[in-house]
C-alpha cells in the first residue's frame, strides 16, 4: 500500500493543525448554522471555507499533494465540524470516503490522478452510490472502445450539488451486478436536484439525482477489484459508518456544550429544589453525570475503532476476512452506543434547561434532528444482530455496504 | 358541591356525543396540523370550530347552561384533540382548566355567571397565570369601593391570544402573596403579545401579556377561598396536570397511528430481514410490542388518576388533605409514565419507518417537538420526589401550582 | 356457561373474606419464608395450611360446593400468597389454573364430579403437564373399552408432589397430538420425584415425574373440546399467564415492602448526602418514585388482563377467536410489563437499603431469584413479537399454551 | 517516586507471564468456584495458591523484591480471577491495594521494610479499614515511648482472616481524626471473626473484627503524610475503586462466557422462533449485541482510568489536585459503567438459556449476586452526583475514602 508510507512521511505538525484548522471553521461555521438549519439548501459557503483551508486533501497521501493524515486524524475532523454542524460534516466526512473509494477499488492508475488532482484543485466529491436504490441501470456499449451508459434516478445523493466529482452507482443491465464509477459532476446528462427536505441533516443536500444516458468511460469505472470484492475492499463500508460515528460523537458534544451553557448561565433552580444555582440541582447533576459516562463510552469506543480501522488499512491487500471482521465489529459497536447515547443526550438535555430553552431562536432541537435522521442511514437492530453473531456464533459480518 | 348533581343530571348520550364531536374535529384538525406546525400562530380557525362545537362548554355543569361532562369525559375529548394537534388541544384543555379554576378559587355568585355566559356565549377562556413569573404587581386600591390594579409582564400566558376571558395572577405588592383575577381579555391595559415560539407545541401562543394599570375590581377577585386554600382548592394544579398527561398520550397515539400507518404502507423490509414486508420483520414486532406495552400503561395510568380525580371533585368541600394527596400521588404517576413513554416512543417510532420518514413534508418529528416542549412545564425529577416521598414516607405532595 | 351464574350467586362477603384469609396465611408463611428458600423442598405444611383455609375450592362454582369466586379475586389471593411466598403462590395458583383445565378441556360429566370432590375432600391439584417436554408418549389400548397408557418422563411438573389429583400430557403415539388426562396422584406406575433444584421458586416442587404404564381411563382423558380447540378452550394459558403476573405483581410488592422498611428503619444516610434519615435522600426518594410508578403500571395492567379474563370466561363458547386475541394480547401486555418491572424493582432496590442489607439471614436476593426463575417459562422477546403484531398488524396470539 | 523507576526496569516478559498466571489459577479457582460460593467462608486453598504463584508480589517495585507491575497489569489479573471467582479476586485486589496504601500513607522507611517483607514471604495483607465504621478508637499512650491502643469493633474487613498483615483504622479519642497502621494480624488483642454472610461475595470474609486494647507503635501508624492529605495520598480510593471496576468487568465477562457456552450447547430454540437452533434465535442474537457493546464500553472505560492511574502514580508528589480530580472523574465513570452494565447483563443473560439455565447445580445466578453485593460498597447515585459537578461545573470530586 503507497498510502502508508505517504501516511507516516507527512510531517505531525501538518496534520495537528489539521484540528486547528478544523476548530476554526467549526467556530465560523457555528455562527450561521442555527439560520442554516432553518434555511436548508447548500451550504456553499462553508462548502468553499473547507475548499480553501486544505483540509480537501487531509486523508489524500502526501506523496500524490495531499497532507497524509490517518484516518483516526480525518474523522477528528468530521467529529470537530459536527459540533458546530453536523451537515457540513457530512458532507465533508464522505468527501473523504469517496476518496477512500477510489483508492480502494480501483487501480492506482486511475485512483492517482483523481487524488492528485483533488489537492490540487480542492474538488469536492459527491456521493451518488446508493446500493438500494436499483433505479439506475448500467448499459455497456462499445464503438471504437468499451464505454457504459448509466441512465436512471437515485436518491440520498449527499453533497452531490456543488461537486467536482462524483461516486456513481448503477445495475448492471445484464448481470445484475452493482456498478461503481468516478466522474465528472459537470459530465453531460448528469441532473443533481435540490429537492433535500429532511427535518434533520438540512444542508446535506442528500437529495436525488438523474442520469440520463450518461457516457462513463472504462477508465472511469472502478472494476478493479471493484467493490466488497476483498477484505480491503471492504473496509469502504467500515469508513463510512465511522463517519457516522464520529458525526454523531460531535453531535452530542455540541449539544452537551449548548446545554451546559444554558444550564450554567440561564437556567432557573427549580423553586423546591433548595439549591441557589440550577447547576447545584442534585438531579441536574445526575443528569449531567449520565451525559458524561455516556460521551465517554461513544468516545472511547470511537477512538478505538478507529485506530483498529487504520490499522487495517496499512494492511493493504494481506488484511484477511478475520482481520475485517473484527474491524466490522468495533465499527458496528461504536455506531449502536453513538447511535444510542447520541439520541438520548439530544433528547434528555432539555431536562437540565427547562423549558425557555425550547425557545425557537435557539433551535437546540436541531441536534435531536440531525441525530434522528443520520442514525436511521441503516437500522441499529441489524447492528446488534451481526455484533450478536460475533459475540455468539464468532462469525464476523458479512460485508455489504452498510456493515 | 352543586356540579355534582349536575353533572350526574347530564343527559348521557350528550356526552358520549362530546367525544363523537372531538373527533370530527380532530379529523379536520389533522388536515392542516402539518402546516400550521410549521407556521406556528393562532389557531383562529381551529378555535372558532370549537367555539362552534359547543365543547367550550362540556365540563360545565347543566344547570348552568353546560353539558355537566365529567372530568374524565372531558379529558377524553383533550386527548381525542392532540392525537391531530396538541397546540389545539392544550388551549382547549385549559379553557376548561380556567372554568375549573373559578369554580375552585371563588364564590359561587361569583363564578356561576361567568359559567353561564361561557356556555351562552362560547366564550374561550385564556391563561395569564405563572406563579413562577413575579413581574407583575398587584396594588390594592380604593375610590368608592375596593379594586385592584395589575401592572408589569407575565410570560407563558397560553391561549390568551383570542380568548373572551382571562385568568390572570399577580404578585400582592404588600403581602407578596399570589392574586387571581378572572377578567375580560378586552379590559383596558391588557396587552397579549403574538410572541411565542418555541420548537414545539406552536399554536399554544404560549407567548408573554403585559398588564398596563388594569383595572380588577373585587369581585373579580379570586379570594374566597383564593388558591391552594382548601384541599378542594387545591385540585386545581391536579387538573392542569390532567390535561398535560392527556396531550401526551394523546400525541403518543397520534404518533404510533402516523408509525403505523407509515411501516404498512411505505417502508420496505431491510435487505438482510429476510421477510417480504417491513411489517413482519422480528425487530419492527418488538418495537411495536414495546410502544403497546408503553400507551397502555399510560392510557390505564390516565384513566386512574382522573377517575380519582374526578370522585375528589365530587366530594367537595369534604375532601381532605390526605383525599387529595392520594389524587396527587396518581396524577404525578401518571404524568411521570406519559412523559417518559411519550418521549420515547415519538424518537424510537422512526426505528419502524426507516429514513424516507423523516421527509420534512410528513414533518414526523413534531410529535418528539410538542411532548419534548409541554413535557418541560414542570420537571420530572420533582414529581419522582414527591411519588417516591409518598411511597416511602407516606407524605402527601405539598400543594403547590405543580403538584 | 354454568360457571357464571354460579359465580354470582356466591355470596360476596364470602369472596371478600377470602382476601382476608389469603392476608393470614401470607403473614403466617411468611414467617418461614426465608428458611424453606434456603431449605427448598415441598411446603407441605404451608400445602396443608391452604386445604385447610378453605381456598383451594375458591374457584370452584357455588353450585358445585366451591365459593364461586371470580378469576380476578382468586387471582389476587396469588398475588396476596406472592407477596409472602410466590412458591407457594405458584402451586396454589396452578391448582386453580388445573381446576380450569378440566372445565375448559372436558365435558361436564367429566368435571363437574371432580371439583366437587375437590371443594368436599380440599383436593390439591398438581401439574404434569409440559407440552415443549415430548418425552411422555401415550398409547391407546383397549380390551372391554378404551383405554390409554402413558409412559415416560416429564419435566418441570410443579406442585406435583403431594397432590391429589394431576393433569397429565403426553404425545399420541399415532398422531403425535398432545392428550392431556386428570387422574388420581396415586395411581399406580406414577412417580413424582422431589428433585427440583432451581436457585428460585425454590418450594414449587417443579421436579420430574415419571409415568410407567399409567393406565389412564378414557372418562379420565380431556378429549371433549380438548386443549386449545376453541376459543373457550384456549383460554387456559392465559390463566396460566395471568397466574405468573399477579405472581410477579405480589414479589415486586413483597420486595418493595422488605425495602422500604429497611430503608426507614436500618438505612444510614450517605455520609456526601447532607440529610439526617437516608429516607430524605433525594436520590433515594426518586428510586421509590420510579417504583411507585412501575408498580402503579403492573398493578392496573394486571388488574385490566384479569377482568377481561373474566369477562371472556363468562361468554363461554360465545367467546370468539377475536375476544379471545384482545384477552391475550391484553395479558401478554401485563406480563411484559410484571417481568420486566418486578426483575427491575427486585434488583434495583439495594440502591435504597445499603450493603448491609444483603446480609445472608434477610435472604432478600430471593425476591431477583424467584423472579428470574419464573419470569423464565417462556421469552418475553416473543411475548412482545405477539403483542407488537397485534398493534401493527392486528393480527391476534396464535392460540399455544404460552400464548 | 522510586516505584516509578522500579516499574519500568522490570522485565516485560515477567509481568506478561503475570497474567499467563492469573489465567491459570482463574482456571484452577473455577473448578471449585460454585461449591465454594455455596460454602462461604475461607477459600484458604486458593489463598495459599496465590501465595505461591508470587501474584502477591506482582504491584511491589523490583528495587524491593517484587515484579514492578504497572497497576493496569495488576489490576488486569484482578479481572482475570474475577472471571471465575469475585471473591478471591476482591481480596487479592485489596492485598495490592493495601501495598499502595501504606506507600501513599507512609515515610519509605516505614513501608519499604514492609513490601520487602510481603515480596520475601509470600505475605497476604488483609483489610480493617472502614471510615464509616466509628466504633475502633485510637487512644494516644507514652510510656518510654508513643504508642496507640486500638479498641472496639469494625465491620467490612475483607481478606483479614488468614492475613499476615492488616490494614486497621480507628478514630482519635481526642480528636476524632481517622488514624491508620499497618500491624502483624497476629498481634495480641486482635480477634477476626469468620462472621461473613452475605448472598454475594461470599469468600471475601468481609466480616467483622474486634481490637481489644491492641498496642500499635509510632512505626507502625501511617501518619506522614497520612490518609487523603496531599493528591498523591488520595490515589488510595481511587485504586480501591479500580479494583472493584476490574471485579465487575471480569464478573461480567465470567457471567457472559457461561451464558454463551449454555445458549450454543445447551439451549433450545423457542418453538416459535423458526430457528434450528438457539444460538440463531434474531432476539437472543440483538442481547448478545446488547451485551457486546455493554461489555467494550466497561472494559475501555477501566482501561482508560487503570491508563490515568498509571500516569498519576507515577508522577508521585507532583501530582497536583486537578490531576487527581482527572483520574477520580474517569474512576467514577468506569465504576458507573461497570456497575450498571455488570448487573444488567447478569441479570439479563438468562434470557439467552431459557429457564433450564437456573439450575441450582449451575449456581448461574452467582455472577449477578456477587454484582449486586459489591456493586453497594458506595452509592452509584453520588458517583453520578460527582461526575456530573465535575462535567458541569468543572469540579473535581473531593477526595474521601470513596471518591
Amino acid at each position: 500500500m503507497t498510502s502508508t508510507s505517504a501516511s507516516s512521511s507527512a510531517p505531525p505538525s501538518h496534520r495537528g493543525d489539521a484540528l486547528q484548522r478544523a476548530q476554526t471553521l467549526a467556530t465560523r461555521f457555528a455562527e450561521t448554522a442555527i439560520a442554516r438549519d432553518a434555511a436548508g439548501g447548500t451550504p456553499k459557503a462553508e462548502r468553499d471555507a473547507l475548499r480553501q483551508s486544505g483540509l480537501l486533501s487531509l486523508s489524500i497521501p502526501a506523496d500524490y499533494g495531499g497532507q497524509g493524515a490517518q484516518w483516526i486524524q480525518t474523522l477528528e475532523t468530521v467529529r470537530i465540524l459536527a459540533q458546530a454542524d453536523s451537515s457540513v460534516a457530512h458532507v465533508y466526512g464522505f468527501h473523504h470516503l469517496l476518496l477512500a473509494t477510489v483508492q480502494l477499488f480501483s487501480k492506482p492508475e486511475q485512483w492517482v490522478p483523481w487524488v492528485e488532482q483533488t489537492a490540487r484543485n480542492h474538488w469536492f466529491w459527491g456521493n451518488a452510490l446508493n446500493p438500494l436504490d436499483e433505479r439506475t441501470v448500467v448499459r455497456r456499449m462499445r464503438d471504437t472502445q468499451e464505454w457504459f451508459e448509466f441512465s436512471g434516478k437515485k436518491s440520498f445523493c449527499s453533497g452531490a450539488l456543488d461537486s467536482e466529482m462524483l461516486i456513481a452507482s448503477g445495475k448492471d443491465e445484464r448481470s445484475g451486478k452493482l456498478l461503481i464509477a468516478a466522474i465528472p459532476t459537470a459530465r453531460a446528462g448528469i441532473t443533481i436536484n435540490s429537492d433535500w427536505n429532511c427535518f434533520g441533516q438540512r444542508q446535506t443536500d442528500s437529495g436525488s439525482a438523474l442520469f440520463e444516458r450518461v457516457r462513463v468511460d472504462a477508465a472511469e469505472m472502478l472494476l478493479d477489484p471493484g467493490p466488497l470484492t476483498t477484505p480491503r475492499a471492504s473496509l469502504r463500508p467500515l469508513l463510512a459508518q465511522l463517519v457516522f460515528v464520529h458525526m454523531f460523537l460531535g453531535l452530542a458534544q455540541g449539544a452537551l456544550a449548548e446545554a451546559k451553557h444554558y444550564t450554567l448561565h440561564e437556567a432557573r433552580p427549580w423553586f423546591r429544589s433548595g439549591v441557589a444555582n440550577a447547576s447545584d440541582d442534585p438531579y441536574t447533576l445526575a443528569h449531567y453525570g449520565e451525559f458524561h459516562v455516556a460521551l465517554e463510552s461513544m468516545r472511547l469506543l470511537a477512538r478505538q475503532a478507529a485506530t483498529l480501522f487504520d490499522e487495517a488499512w496499512q494492511q493493504g491487500d494481506s488484511l484477511d476476512a478475520d482481520g475485517r471482521g473484527r474491524v466490522a465489529v468495533a465499527v458496528a459497536t461504536a455506531k449502536v452506543a453513538a447511535s444510542r447515547h447520541g439520541l438520548d443526550v439530544a433528547s434528555r438535555l432539555f431536562e437540565t434547561t427547562g423549558a425557555r430553552a425550547t425557545h425557537g431562536a435557539l433551535r437546540l432541537d436541531r441536534y435531536w434532528r440531525n441525530l434522528r435522521v443520520q442514525t436511521l442511514h441503516d437500522p441499529v437492530d441489524y447492528k446488534l444482530q451481526d455484533i450478536g453473531n460475533w459475540a455468539l456464533n464468532a462469525q464476523a459480518p458479512a460485508p455489504s455496504f452498510y456493515s
